[in-house]
């Protein structure tokens, strides 16, 4: 049986977002089909309102509806403290701790040379130059913990020195509240590295 | 950090699927974010136009672009057979196997005294209409394996049972595939029940 041809571009539609397969595609299309037209209507315009007024912040290039986002607009923020995301959402992650007081810069993305993307697809010319016109002091790199977001940092961290800048990378080892046994060799060696002496 | 109101609203709107909780909403209203405006577009009118163009067939409640779905306009089935499912996508799962050549009954639902919902809701009187008037001589109940399904199932049953049709309920046992050690009890002494003499 092949489902009519709404319901198939329904089913699609769902699996271009991530983590989505076919299955879940299916069971949320079949929802979506129960659901009020007003709902639909409702899930379709936050799509498409989303994406019109959103927009990326001239100056961290974060997420926001205005030209510089909330972030860069408070003036009770470190301005010689850059924290680098890869992602607008990793913001929020930080932002959660309330431990982080100066601003960020979000790549969209990390170097990856086998998918082609080279520092300049990346904002890293517009990094290096907010580093060196607006008396940063340190830079935190808080890219992921994974080979592409290491390289990335690393790569920021070669250029950014000559600019007489601290750079620096988000600490590693085992995440609170996890149970050693579960710990995987990388993270594990990591910790092991990262030990400090008990004061 | 509060995300701006389009975004809160996005997230918003994938929180209300099935499944999708408040990290995984988050994850794909920022990926929205990424996609081109296009592709956006596209998703939203997906969202609507099947949410528009789809109908119940009214003859067996399956979901159709027409009056009728092209199951119950298959002249090659046959009349005297009809299968009982709780959902219009139960009917995917049943003709992938390609065993079975009858019509489908969709009751969108299953019996719930705790839900509030009663013979009336889920087109039991149709589907009783139809058994008494169709000629069927045979019911397959296919709804869920679970306290629901099994009461609508045993429900159906007593009500359909005067009308001189024989109701069958669909096998219960260990998946094909499965390892006995991770069977639940309840399938484990369903299996046994429904032991078979090895010929």
């Amino acid at each position: 049986m092949i489902f009519s041809q709404p319901i198939t571009k329904l089913i699609d539609a769902f699996r271009r977002l991530p983590g989505i397969g076919p299955k879940t595609a299916q069971r949320l299309a079949f929802f979506v089909l129960s659901m009020k037209k007003e709902e639909v209507h409702e899930i379709a315009s936050a799509l498409i309102e989303a994406k019109n007024k959103i927009r990326q912040c001239s100056r961290c290039f974060n997420l926001t509806e205005q030209e510089i986002c909330s972030i860069c607009r408070d003036p009770r923020r470190e301005a010689a403290l850059l924290c680098v995301v890869q992602e607008a959402r990793d913001i929020y992650v930080i932002e959660k701790t309330g431990q982080y007081k100066g601003f960020y810069f979000v790549l969209h993305g990390a170097l990856s040379p086998l998918e082609g993307i080279g520092p300049g697809e990346l904002k890293i010319p517009a990094l290096l130059q907010r580093i060196s016109s607006e008396g940063i002091k340190e830079v935190i790199m808080a890219t992921n913990p994974n080979a592409e977001g290491d390289a990335t940092a690393f790569y920021i961290a070669e250029a950014a020195r000559p600019l007489g800048v601290k750079v620096m990378r988000i600490g590693f080892g085992l995440p609170v509240g996890g149970d050693l046994e579960y710990a995987d060799e990388l993270t594990m060696s990591r910790a092991l590295e990262a030990r400090r002496e008990i004061l």
